[in-house]
């Protein structure tokens, strides 16, 4: 279990690392970090953040590590895996922080050494704004910690995931298989990016905004968007987002027949439904 | 123009006729209602948001009106005119606060006697609550007010229109011809709840709410509908809301190709497209 002997790694200090790097510098926990931006690892030695760091894949930082945190976008974090896991000594940890994980975890757990483990988590929590600057790890309290195991994971390494959630006060820690976890993504997270994107793209008038009330404003907030992140989770876990688009737009679909058949009826029960469910999210 | 000696009538006394008249009293204006209710008419008497009031179609306040404002369901409203215009004295003038305009305009300027004048306004605002105790005239501070003339509409109409926008301290007061309104409204209000319902019922799982961020909410709040006003308000602007949902529903399959032929720099224009649009309507 992680204690405050603990040596933790975190690779890619930007929001989510940093979150991760203040949060548990704060209750004592050993924290470094390796981030390719000179700022950011300058910043987070500064601040007190990290307690050591660097701009490269430090063989010292990484051979010294219990605890091995990706906070890199997917794609990245496959390839630095690839690349420098000869760097971790046997028995290291390795978790992430990715939003999706069959495409993920499958290919990481496929080429790592034997003598490591990966074990795949998700802190469903972010800001608008980017980088190690701009980390809090309060964004954490309301927010869901996800732990993915597999078949390859140890009870240990399924635990270690599940305290490395609760010492970042995340308001719940759950387990979910993989293909449950990005199901669910792909409605809750993606499929509302997937909407918001393209009410805002579908019109281009320029004189909309003075007209624009708050429901408009709510269902388009998350359409400013990082599009180099989000392009890579979207096409991770492109097979379910496109079932997902496509029951969103069948469901749509039905409320323009009843649209075109001026169907009162059908269209109130519709609203109705609507009503009771969403009670149902109410916090 | 309207002046502290104007009788103003509102006939419908719910959340938005109930805000006019506490609006309108607070400033001194003369205010009555009609309302089938008596509890709401009893309230609205009690806490002086009204000088005087019926539950009926009372020929005296009817009679006394100077500028009527229809605070009902837009078919409420051309069943009311119909039936009981013969009670205005000529002269009076006749707004509403529906949320489309050419198929009521159209219906009622073409029903209304010679020598009474009916001029659209639409009240941009609205509650998750209803009925005159939920009534409050700060939901105009931020909202639009909208004119919407037409041929059969006086310049002397037009002013007292903007003139009650005015004096409920909205926002921006603003004129719309009746088309170019409903066009607006069906994309900015109409479609967005028509996403947000949709979005809500498209998926029955119960365990959703559990995983659920802040995205998802937002997306959905609007999905907590009053049934009977909604489907009254989408079946009267169906032809524009029918096309908007077209139009939305192309732009989303275009992104749905995106990821069946794996374009990321597609999906990264688009989503670059939808930020620099979305910071649009920052406020």
């Amino acid at each position: 279990m992680i204690t405050t002997d603990t040596n933790i790694l975190i690779i890619g200090l930007g929001l989510i690392g940093g979150s991760y790097a203040r949060g548990l510098s704060k209750k004592g926990y050993q924290v470094s970090a390796i981030d390719i931006d000179p700022d950011s690892i300058g910043y987070a030695l500064e601040q007190g953040l990290i307690r050591a760091g660097s701009t490269e894949p430090d063989p010292a930082l990484c051979e010294a590590a219990d605890l091995i945190v990706f906070a890199l976008y997917p794609t990245a974090m496959i390839d630095w895996v690839k690349e420098h896991q000869h760097l971790f000594r046997p028995g290291a940890l390795l978790t992430d922080v990715a939003g999706v994980k069959c495409g993920v975890l499958d290919v990481i757990q496929g080429t790592l050494r034997e003598d490591l483990e990966f074990i795949g988590s998700h802190p469903m929590a972010g800001r608008e704004v980017y980088g190690v600057r701009n980390s809090d790890e309060s964004i954490f309290k309301i927010a869901n910690f996800i732990v993915t195991p597999t078949e390859k994971n140890t009870p240990q390494a399924i635990a270690v995931a599940r305290q490395l959630g609760q010492l970042l006060d995340f308001h719940t820690v759950v387990e979910l298989d993989p293909a449950t976890h990005d199901e669910m993504i792909g409605f809750v997270s993606q499929l509302t990016h997937a909407i918001a994107v393209s009410l805002m793209t579908c019109n281009n008038d320029q004189n909309l905004q003075d007209y624009t009330g708050d429901s408009f404003r709510d269902l388009t907030r998350i359409a400013r968007i990082n599009e180099k992140m989000w392009s890579e989770l979207f096409l991770l876990n492109r097979k379910v987002l496109i079932d997902q688009i496509d029951s969103f737009t069948a469901e749509l679909g039905r409320m323009r027949e009843m649209l075109c058949r001026q169907d009162r009826a059908a269209l109130e029960e519709m609203f109705r439904h609507s009503t009771r469910r969403r009670a149902l999210f109410d916090r």
